[in-house]
């Protein structure tokens, strides 16, 4: 992937796009998107793996809860990647995500994934430069074996918001009775690194394998929703999927 | 690894060997693992992935139990793979051997292992030549991702015996009251195959990475049990493992 300066790029939607109409879209699609993961499921031969990252507060939940939350539930999972266990340590990094990644016919959803342990953990220097790059390397091979051996058809988003509307929805949090669940100190702590997560994630764009990452505006909800509704929809119709025939 | 041919090794004990003395050092080894594998155990820093491959009847079950099967079981784990589940089916490959990695501090052994991905697979045409390739590739990798994410080292023992011996092992297993459990048709069957996995296996050793098979000549136990011992002795030795400080 060539190089991006994720400053450079808009955190808004295009501009001449309209709310409404694409709110009325996105129903449309979302529509669709019952009928292709029953498909999905009924044929069980592809699986699809949904990266979810971003910075704090970009809209990872929500994206969950509005959109590949609508589908059913039998068909697909959201694993939430925190910090790892004491078990999980004593593993290589990628032990803890491999048992969750998608059976054939389901949609695995991870908010937050396997690109931690490029991000924050290069970000807070707990693991030196040639750690990251074999790690990086040691990503780009592991999805490439999902994909290549389990018919898994990846899609990385990367949910970009911008400083100023980061700020807004973490102050949010401290104000609004409803979100104060999600107020965590530690966020304030992160968000003044904002900068070296930019570049992380500029590196992790920049050294990815064949599998790309999408970039999602995503300071307006309804934008963010659209995109990746459209994409999710757009990938699943070109599996060209049909219902098995009767097994006789 | 260069090209080898198993039909050229001997299964043989090198002829200057006794085997009386040979046993006495074994037996003296196995004394010395004990106290490597609790070093191991305290050190939580390592972790050891053996892998045993051969024919059957070439005596991976007993070398389990007289030689890996004599130290702790708080640090020894065996797992056997069989055939898939259908579970396990509806996954790549190698999800269903990540879960069961080794630990830091962990001795991890495989009773056959995800090599058989590309050696009964393939010998029975289950899948084509590519994905053969494809496969012996993503296993390659996720043995570096073991040895270079998870301190990993990994010993792979392939148990060398030959036709005849075999062939006198299966027909023990049809008259000896104590063996008659392990008797199964198939093997008879699969023992027909015998060429086609000798090539197979063939191909495994000259496209693997650079962490080597050993070919071990398993024609007489005494002389498996010694070299599998030692290899593995001399293994735990070099990490020059020291117990750990007392945490003040």
């Amino acid at each position: 992937m060539a190089k991006i300066k994720l400053s450079e790029i808009s955190t808004l939607p295009p501009g001449k796009l309209e709310k409404d109409a694409i709110k009325t879209a996105t129903a449309q699609i979302v529509y669709e998107l019952d009928e292709l993961q029953n498909l999905l499921y009924a044929q069980h031969k592809w699986s699809v793996l949904i990266v979810l990252q971003g910075m704090d507060a970009s809209g990872k939940d929500g994206l969950i809860r509005d959109v590949l939350g609508q589908m059913n539930p039998l068909g697909v999972k959201v694993q939430p990647f925190k910090a790892p266990t004491e078990e999980e340590m004593d593993h290589d990094f990628l032990w803890r995500i491999h048992r969750y990644a998608p059976a054939k016919g389901m949609i695995q959803v991870f908010n937050r994934s396997h690109y931690e342990d490029v991000l924050v953990q290069r970000v807070h220097k707990w693991v030196d430069s040639d750690t990251i790059k074999a790690r990086m390397k040691a990503i780009n091979d592991f999805e490439k074996l999902l994909a290549e051996h389990n018919n898994t058809r990846i899609l990385k988003f990367y949910l970009h918001v911008s400083r100023k509307e980061q700020a807004e929805r973490l102050k949010e949090r401290t104000e609004d009775p409803r979100k104060m669940w999600k107020y965590n100190d530690k966020d304030i702590e992160e968000a003044k690194l904002w900068k070296h997560y930019e570049k992380a994630y500029e590196d992790v764009f920049r050294n990815c394998n064949d599998i790309p990452w999408i970039i999602v505006p995503a300071d307006q909800n309804w934008y963010k929703e659209y995109l990746v509704a459209k994409t999710l929809r757009d990938m699943l119709k070109g599996l060209k999927m049909k219902y098995p025939m009767l097994k006789r």
